[in-house]
């Protein structure tokens, strides 16, 4: 196949991980990152694996998004809480009509990086994937890995369109395994299944998956989460099989103990993506007749402990570095 | 009035302070202690207050049972997580047919002493008081003081008795607030509705009063949390207006920041008072149709944070001292 022109916006775990795959499969892709440039120019990127480690000596990265040959990609794989950059940035390392894949966890970004121009067409993209950054330049993939990618449309199913194939496609060559899912707005209630009590209670309980599932009450508490979620799927009209919150809850406990994304961030000092996980989709699921008050009260709560922890640091929260 | 012989049994914060007040009101009380009885013997009892200190330089203190004398009634400030001793104590300390006063927080303590062979009646207590214990036969009161009062009868509201008519006179002449409720059931769930959100979420996310109600989101869920209560309570055929809830809250804005009981327990290593304020309730409450899910949730969290606190200690608890 002809190789892709990627931009991959935001190099940490995900955005590390997924790029170098890909480049190392022969596409042209380069990086744009704020504080691993310098770095990346000088020593590459370097992935640890459970599938095999291996190291890109030479890769292209740019802090200036000015400074990137237009991508008909857009590979967004910043935390949602820095989305407010895109509007200014996609424009600027988007070929006129290229896509942008947002490679991000919560519900409600499609929408507003949609309407800013010169966007062409927006992927949802959906990594299950256990991978951290561990240094400059360096990730380190410790489970699982697959993608889901499914084309925003707005209130509906886009089916599957030419872009997610030779997305798919490029990614399957490089090793990733991929689904191509029709509706996007069932494929993200379905990973905020997992996403929202995992993240939110490791921060809650400092504890991470492994103790969260050692827990018998927590463990139903989990489930009963799940289920909010599933039902608040379902009053927007897409419901999920019961079975899935038995896998995800099998699954997770089968997992090797796991930090999730928001418990580094809280950890980190990084504001948490609560909007996205949190206040978006606990908005829709009580504007859809099926509040989750599970989940509205974790929301309370997480949003206390942040405030508490930036009080504490005695400073505002810093602006994530890309 | 005639004084009234009393064996306070728990020498501890709430169990000073109104042992103090009726010993200074001319009353008979015995103290039970285990660790401050020498405390007590040499030094006797000091309170700070709000209203006024005192200090009784000598009291009548025991840590034997077997050195009581058999008393009319004995107020039990223990934590309820304690009162798996009860069945042995309060037979050696009462004279036959004398009355039990739990001044306990929770629900479904009443119901296990009155099985206890030598206990005449039982009393429902309700300290609506903040007063700490600062050390050996010291406590300090901050704020608030009354007692209610209500006869213990299974399943069915006593009406007003006359043990509970003597008690209710020698605390208001000993300077306490008193009202004497004709329902056990009704005020022991009114004053859960306070109790629950506050106690658990100060633990949960540590923080007091002041902190909890400074966070519009947090103080969403406290509301969103009481009215779990009050509709738990209606359920069991004890209806609350939803004014209580308002009046609790703002009382709650009012109050100097304070830490509930379940906090300092928590973080001076002590069991918490689980069953009583949050296993007992949300049982009764998903029997009689009336689920808390926010309380069960609460509860779950909580059981999880205190496995980690006591693994942490790398010791089983200590059995909390009277």
């Amino acid at each position: 196949m002809t190789p892709l022109r990627i931009v991959v916006v935001g190099t940490g775990a995900v955005g590390g991980y997924y790029g170098a795959l890909l480049a190392r499969a022969g596409h042209d892709v380069q990086f744009l990152a704020r504080s691993d440039h310098e770095h990346l120019l000088r020593h590459g990127l370097r992935v640890e694996s459970v599938r095999g480690d291996f190291s890109l000596p030479r890769v292209a990265a740019h802090a200036d998004p000015a400074a990137v040959r237009p991508a008909e990609l857009a590979l967004v794989a910043l935390k949602t809480t820095a989305n407010a950059a895109l509007p200014a940035l996609l424009p600027r390392v988007l070929a006129p009509g290229g896509a942008a894949v947002l490679l991000q966890n919560g519900l409600g970004e499609e929408e507003r990086v949609a309407a800013i121009p010169g966007v062409g067409a927006v992927l949802a993209g959906l990594a299950f994937v256990c991978v951290t950054k561990v240094g400059p330049g360096h990730v380190r993939h410790r489970d699982y890995g697959a993608v889901r990618l499914a084309a925003y449309a707005p209130g509906a199913a886009a089916g599957v369109t030419p872009v997610m194939e030779r997305l798919g496609a490029a990614l399957e060559g490089a090793g990733v395994p991929v689904t191509l899912e029709p509706d996007w707005l069932a494929a993200r209630w379905r990973k905020l299944v997992w996403n929202v009590p995992y993240n939110g209670l490791s921060v809650l309980l400092r504890a991470d998956t492994g103790a969260l599932m050692a827990s018998p009450p927590v463990c139903a508490l989990v489930a009963a989460t799940m289920r909010e979620v599933t039902a608040a799927s379902a009053a927007e009209g897409r419901p999920i099989a019961d079975e899935f919150v038995e896998e995800m809850l099998a699954l997770t406990r089968g997992m090797r103990p796991y930090l999730p994304s928001m418990r580094l961030d809280f950890d980190a000092g990084r504001p948490l993506e609560l909007p996205a996980m949190y206040a978006v989709p606990t908005a829709r699921a009580r504007a859809a007749g099926a509040p989750m008050v599970r989940v509205e009260a974790l929301l309370a709560e997480l949003e206390l402990l942040v405030a508490a922890r930036d009080a504490e640091r005695g400073a505002a929260p810093e602006p994530r570095p890309q």
